[in-house]
Parts: C-alpha cells; structure tokens; sequence
C-alpha cells in the first residue's frame, strides 16, 4: 500500500461563479486547504466535482488548474464515460495533465454484464501507465458491482490498484472484499464520511470524500490509525450531526458548497443548474448546527 | 392535532420463529413495550412489519393480536395495496378489528399521475370511518409525491388528516408542505428517526418509525416538547450513531429485528427470505455500539 | 417434453364487473374460448390477469374457477411474493386447488443477488408436486435473469420444468440458453406475441400470453409445426399490426380487455384502478385495425 | 408549420471504424442516402448518434461534417447536458456550426421538478437563435414530461417549436397535447418508427428516426400526406416487420449499423463499447427478413 494513497484524499468541489462559469482563483484557495488539513491526496472531476455538468473544456481546465497547485499531493481525476473510448481518451488526457490517477465509475449500461464491464476496466486500465481507481457507486452508475466481480479485477487486472467503495452497506462489503482478496485493493470510504469509523474497522484505508470539514475526516482517520476504535470514535461521534446533515439526499451538494463559501474557502456557493440550492432554513440549521457542536 | 396522534407511534416488526411463522407471543412483549417506553401509538403492517413478505391470513392475524394487546393505544394499520379496490377492502377489514387509522402508501403506477393518486386516496378515505395516514415514501413505492399534491391531499380530502414523511430531505419538504397548508395535515417522520431532530424543529409532531429502542424516540420528542431544541440535541447527537447503525441501507431491519431479540422482545431475530440477515461482523459491531454508548 | 406444456397457454385476463368486482360468469365465456381456439393450457393470476391488484381471497376464488372449468386443460396459476414463505404458501394451495403448474417470477430485491434468487426457486419448487413455470420478466419483477443463472436452475432444480420467457430481445436469449442447457427447459413466449415467430425460429415451444385472439396465436404455432416458418409467417405478419397495437406500453392490458369485451368474451373491460382505461379514440383506432385486417 | 420541418427527419448514426474511430468518409454516404431517399432533415448527435459514448471533440466534428454534407437540408443537433450551462454551451456552439435547430432532452434530476425542467427549456432557448426540438423520452432521460408541462412549453416558450415524442403511447400523448395547445408544437414521431401510422392520423408531421430504411418512413408519410391513411396502411404493413425487428430492446442499435453496412452506407458496422453487437444469428435473420419481404 502506497503512504500516498491512504488517509483522506479530499473530493473536491468545483466552485463556479454568480454565471456558472469555473472560478479558478477558489480552486487554489481549496487546495491550500486540502494541504492544511493533512489531506494525503485530492480527487477532482467526481460526482462532489459536478463533472457530469460540465463540458470536457471545462473539465480539461480544471484538471489543469487542479494538478498545478497539487504541491506534491497526488491528483486522481474522474474519466468515467458512457463508452470504454472515451474513457480511454480521458484518461490518457489526464495521466498526460500529470494525474497521480484517475477515477473510473461503471459505465451506464441497459443491463448489467459483469463480463462486459469487465472488459471495460481492463481496456481503460491497460490504456495509462497511472493506476485506476474503480468506483462502485450505484446510486449514481445504475450498475451493481457484486464482489465477486470485484475480486476479479483485484486479482487480474494489475493496473486497478485501489477501490472507492459506495455501496452500502460499506462495512459489509470491505469483508466480503477482504475475505476473498485480502488487501489486493486498497480501499477508501466515500458517501460523505458517514460511515467511515465502521469503514476503517473493516479494513478501509481511509476515505475519498468531499466533505467541507477535511481536516476532522483526517482527524478521524489518524486518530483510527495510531489509537485505535477507542481512540476515533469519540470524534467520529462529535462531529456525525455535521457528517450526516451534509449528506442529506438531493441537496448534499448545495449544503456542502454553501458550508465550503461560509468557510471563505469558494468565493460563491452556486451549483449548477439544475441541481438544488439549500434553502434559507437549511442555512440557518447549518449555522446553528456548527455553533452546537463547537466547530469554527 | 389530537393528543394521541403525535409523539412516537412505534412501528412494529412482525416477528417470525425459525419456520418463519408468525409469532403471537412476541407480539405481546413488543406491545408491552410500546406502552412502557410511553409511545403514543404503535402502526403494524408497515415496510418494518413485513407486511409485503405475508399473505392476507397472515396480515390479518397480525392486526387482530397488535389491536387486541393495544391497551388504550392507538393503532394504524398498513393497508396499502396496488390497487384502489383491494386497498379499500383492507383498510374496511382494518376497521373491523378496531384500528384507530389506516397507512396508505401510493400504489405502484407505470406513470406517475398526481389526479390519478389523488382520487387513490380520495377513493380510500372515503370507504372508512376512520382517518387515513397518507405515507410518502417514494423510495419504497416508486412514486414521488409533488409538495402541491400533499397540500391538495390535506385540503381536499378530510379524513386523510396524518402524513408519514419519509423522502428526503425531510424537514426542508415539511416547511413546504406547512407553508402551503400549515398543520392541516399532521406530519410524523419516518426513515428510522434518523433525522427526527430536525423533523422536530420544522413542525413535525413526532415519529412513526421502527428504531429497536423506542424509549430513546420518547425521550427526544419529550424533551423537544418541553424544553426546545436545546433540551433535545444532547440526546439525539448521543444516540444518533445508534440510529445510524440501524439505518443501513438494505439490512437495517436485519439489524432492528437484532437488536430487538438482544433486548429480548422477539423470541427470534428472523427476517423473512429473501430479506437479508446480519452478518456475524454486524452483530459484533452492534454490540460494541451499544456498549460504547453506555446503553442497557 | 410434454405435449401438454406446448404451443399456446393462453394468460387469462381477470374480468371485474362496473364495480370492480369479479365477475364469474366471463370466466367461463373465457375458458369456453380458450378450448375453442385450439389452446393447449391457460395460465391465470398473471400480470394480465390483475394479479398483484387483488386480495388473496379474490385470488383463490379466481384460481378455483378457472381450475372447475379447465375440461381437461391444464392450468398454471400465478403464485409470484416477495417472500420465499408467501410463495410457498400460494403454490401449495394452487396445488391443492388443482393446479397443473403454478408460475412464479422472481420476488422483488433491493439488491439482485443470483445465489439468493436460487434458493428462491429451489425452496419453492421443492414445496410442492407439480412443476414451476419460472417467468422471467424483469420489466415487472426489476430483478434481471443472467443466462448462467437460467442454465443452473434447469440444471439443478428438476421441479422448474418451463420458463416463460419476457427479457428482450427474446429471440436472442433463448439461443443463448439453449447453447448452454439444451431442451432441459422448455420455453415459452410472452410479451404479447410480439416477437412469437422469432421465438419459436430459436426453439420456444409456444407462447404463455393473453393477447385477444388466441386462435391467431394458435393458427402460427401451428403453422409453425407443420409447415415451418415459410407457412407461419404469412400468418404473423398479417396480425402483426393488431399484436403490436395491442401490445403498447401502459395501456396494454385496458385494449386487451377492450377486445376482448368486443368479442363478448368479458361482460365489461373494466381494469382495477389505477390501471389505465383505453381514449374513445383508441377504441376506434382498434375497430378500425380489425376492420382493415379483415378479422372477424 | 414549416415544410422543412416535416416528412422524414433522419436520425444519423454515427459511423466509427473498427478501431471506435469516427469515420467521416461514411457520414458523406449516410448525407447522399438522406437526400436521396427523400428526407427532408436529417438529426445527428441523439442516441442512435452514440452521442453519449462520444467526447465533446467528437461531437463537434460529427456535426460539423453533417452540416459540410447537407446539400441544403436542415441539420438538427442532439445537445442534450446534464446542466442548463453545458447545454447552452453546445446549443451556441451548434448555431455558430450553422445547425438549423437543436435537439434538447431533459437532464436527468433526481427528482422530477416540472418547474425546473420548464426553466432548463426556457434558458435554453433563450440562448440561441434557432428553433429548439424539445425531446420527450423518458426511457433514455428518466424524466417524465407530463402533458401539461408539455403544452405549458409550447405556449409560453415561442422557441421550442417541435417535440419529438417518444413517450408511449405516443398516439394517445398526441392526441392529449393537441387538445390543450393545437398544432403551437410541431409533433414528430420516434421510436423507429414503429408507431408511425397511428401518430400521422392522430396529427404528427413524420418522424425523426433512424430506421436504416428511410425511404420506407419518405413513402409512409408522403403516401399519408396525399391519399390519407388507406394509402399509407399497406406500405407501413408491409415493413412493420422490419421496423419492429430493429427496434428489439438493447440490440436496436447494432442492427440498424448492421443493416446500414449491409446497405453500403457505412464502412464499418461496429458499435462502441459497450454497446452491443448482434450475434450471427441475428444478422441472419435480418437478412431471411429483408428477403421475406422481398426489399433490395
């Protein structure tokens, strides 16, 4: 397992302005933060990213931007495609930015075929010399992943070297990976953090997400890593009102980027159209929600 | 608002012995521990009950020993049916055996059509004497309810008088409904009480969920009632990663129906197949969960 | 193969009277139709049958008549649950009631698991004496049926003797089973006739589905047998505007009952709300199509 | 109505070479066979385009060389995003190209929101200077368009002036938005063209499909236009055969490239992955099909 990829590799946002259009200078101020919070990595062009939004210009553009004030942190940027193409065109376009990897969900598929999916890792995977990691996120995919089907790419197809796990019940499915793989992927958590002290119990390394507080998921996870369960869980617990009020279903998004503006760290809070704003209530609970539990 | 039809109306698990059969005994301690854990209510033959997974003997069984074991509560019984007609007989049926209302979920539709819905319920409504419980739950059913749809409901219709909210985001879809209607339809949370604090603060009245320790439901609704918000966070932040726990996507009522026999309320932990059971790693995590939390 | 399980078993509608109740006397005009017509079988308590709107009372008393006047036709009965349990429960009483087969397709999953769907089936048709017709129709069950999956039950289970096949595109998949297991499943058609040539080109035995006319599906499979496909086309291709028009997503069912109660077969083509009802105008879509086809 | 904008609008595949690559040689063939066959538009870039599976660059040089090739037809453009900024973004971009209209679907939402989706046509529109096809297609998009949003769209959005309705029934949708907004909307037909007949008499224009036969769709519609719909019965009759073989679920696409190679109209018939190719049976059929109805 790299040192690298492990802990937190913060899923980023990408701010927009009041127009919509990429605002570059809070995607500096973003990575500062990633930094200085101990982030061992950031993750650009996600499902957090918006990228499904965006043209491949933009998409391309920030990247660029992402990778140049990386600092020495690696950089995986999303490529999933609806074809193994233009995955394959992302990617290369994406090791060629100087991408420490790229995230690859399941393409959108009719019906599901582990075989034909299988195939598509392996193409994209064989396609860069960068390491791939696979998404399994259902929710937005549309694809179920059994592990089976995950311990076949773990154990043929070399170049996928780590999993970002979005299927819950996560803890579960890190033992059943595990139990047939052992440690062949690495494993991160995702889904906001929600779940990430259980996550980290079963054998995760730590976790891709975007949740606007980093520095408390490297908290956690360091925590996890030099004192144990008993050690993280009185943090994960203080701090899962917050974890889990972001994570509200259909308008995560809008409270993270509005949490991620009150923290100075986007210049303006706007989601692409249509995804939603929080409303005027939701953001006084966020406000009221940080003044009781201590935070800021 | 009556009395009666706020605070915690428990959903009740169905509990089933070995065979998988219908377990009467159980019932009774499950009944005898609504009651001392001060719910309001108690609502069989909900997603939690299993109603699904039973044939109507085994549904009406059910109802006639939570009614009889009811000592003064209230009880709702699920009577949601893919069709008007077999809907109306259930919930006929329901009042026969002296439920205090019927739950209604919307019928599986190839297209969702709000008119159609509508008259559904007005359909429903007006074959019994007693009120409807309108259930949103599109996650189950497959069908959204439009904020306007549930003001017309509660405007239109008199005897559907309670709604049980469970599509997410909650609390923002309850300041909607409340902002079109007020409190012409009484709200009740749902989804495991997972977000009951903030259900509370936007004006639900209470829970109508299946979480394994009830008393905990009670003692967040009580302290919300006469102390606000600030007397009721404390509490539900120490059990929210209990609440969460159980929550789990796709074996939450594996885990509930656990938790249930580990206090000794059900003879079994047994989910009727193919419903999944928890794992031995769950069942470990749980009990570290509770202990962890100082709980029992 | 059994002579019996071949050529066309005819999926019978439910007829309901104004009030949506179920009206006994055109179950007989059916069944008169369906021996008249050359029918080898009949199949009730399906999709086109309203199964899934009616009680468990309505369903046996359906199943009972329909078994009364079968004069020597065999009857499969639709026993589909979302419970292995439930499942058992209706086929033994459709194999007491004297069922020839009972059809069962797979319980809805929050997670499609092929391992669990086994145990599904093999408990079920281990329950009972009489053979399972296995339908596989992920359209209304969401749950899909890989080729391997279908293989290994005709392969294990010696009680799933037939599948009713409705996984588009048909034609495909049936050669596809085929390579693998051979005739050790016989199979059957569905999807209203649609694709009844291809079908039987690949090797299906007939047709398990309701369209109105089923001497039009019998006069192909006939056709088919005796003069192969050079004798059936001509017939297909000239019904083929009134299989397909009847076979339109959402109103299906209601033309279906449309033509049939043209036919005087069905005392009145009411379908149980919400199910949708067929436009004045489709109606004459429909007397023009058999006018202009010259039927009748 | 603009007489450009009825007849046969035919939607172009997009030929790629055996290594996936576009191959632009083919779109000239694709061009001459649309003029030829008597089309009076052609669409490129919508899902028989493989657009999704395409990367921007793609996309612009397809539309580009569509456009190169018209010879004086109208080219509309699939610009479909998954945001209100994305799609304006490839809608300007289509103008300066010198589309004659685009092609906009709904973007997929969590969940359904008319009014959004109404603000997503309405910014759309706004931003460019030609005529929008609005596309109602809620097999691909996920997005349901009821009829009163429909109508709601083509009176108070002068520049979405056609739909191309592929909800079935799409006669039934026709008839329905006719009688609340007349003829505000040019209706086309898709669906490859399987429903043709009864969408002309229930007051389409034709259709925007891409039947590898377009001069069958040219001479339904024009034998409708002059000699009504007893001179266009017999010729739809009479292919119905092939237009319903093409349009098998999942492997429509591979057949339409199948039977455009098999035409000369592309070099390569391949399909990116991972779409899916007809196996050899297939191709065989298709070609026992268009002997049987004794077509080249």
């Amino acid at each position: 397992m790299s040192e690298r990829f492990s802990g937190v590799h913060w899923m980023l946002a990408t701010p927009f302005d009041e127009d919509e259009n990429v605002d570059a200078s809070s995607i500096v101020r973003l990575m500062d933060k990633a930094e200085s919070s101990g982030c061992s990595g950031v993750v650009c062009l996600g499902v957090t990213g918006e990228s499904a939004r965006m043209t491949d210009d933009e998409r391309r553009q920030v990247a660029s931007q992402v990778i140049e004030h990386a600092n020495g942190m690696p950089v995986t940027v999303g490529t999933t495609a609806a074809s193994t193409k233009a995955c394959i065109t992302y990617s290369q376009e994406a090791e060629k930015l100087g991408a420490a990897a790229v995230m690859v969900a399941a393409p959108s598929m009719a019906k599901s075929n582990v075989n034909v999916l299988f195939n598509h890792f392996q193409r994209v995977a064989e396609s860069v010399n960068i390491p791939v990691v696979m998404q399994d996120y259902p929710q937005a995919s549309g694809v179920q992943m059994p592990t089976g089907f995950i311990a076949r790419v773990g154990q043929e197809i070399p170049n996928v070297q780590y999993l970002k796990l979005e299927d819950p019940p996560t803890p579960s499915k890190i033992t059943a990976i595990r139990k047939l793989i052992e440690d062949r992927l690495t494993i991160f958590g995702g889904l906001g953090g929600v779940f990430l002290l259980d996550e980290l119990s079963r054998g995760s390394v730590g976790a891709m997400t975007g949740f606007a507080y980093p520095e408390v998921l490297v908290e956690i996870c360091t925590n996890m890593r030099e004192g144990g369960r008993a050690s993280a869980e009185p943090v994960f617990n203080r701090y899962l009102p917050m974890l889990l009020f972001e994570y509200q279903e259909g308008i995560g998004l809008g409270i993270r980027k509005h949490a991620l503006h009150h923290r100075g760290l986007i210049s303006c809070a706007k989601v692409r159209y249509p995804g939603s704003e929080p409303t005027e209530e939701i953001r006084q609970e966020f406000l009221d929600l940080i003044r009781d539990i201590e935070y800021d």
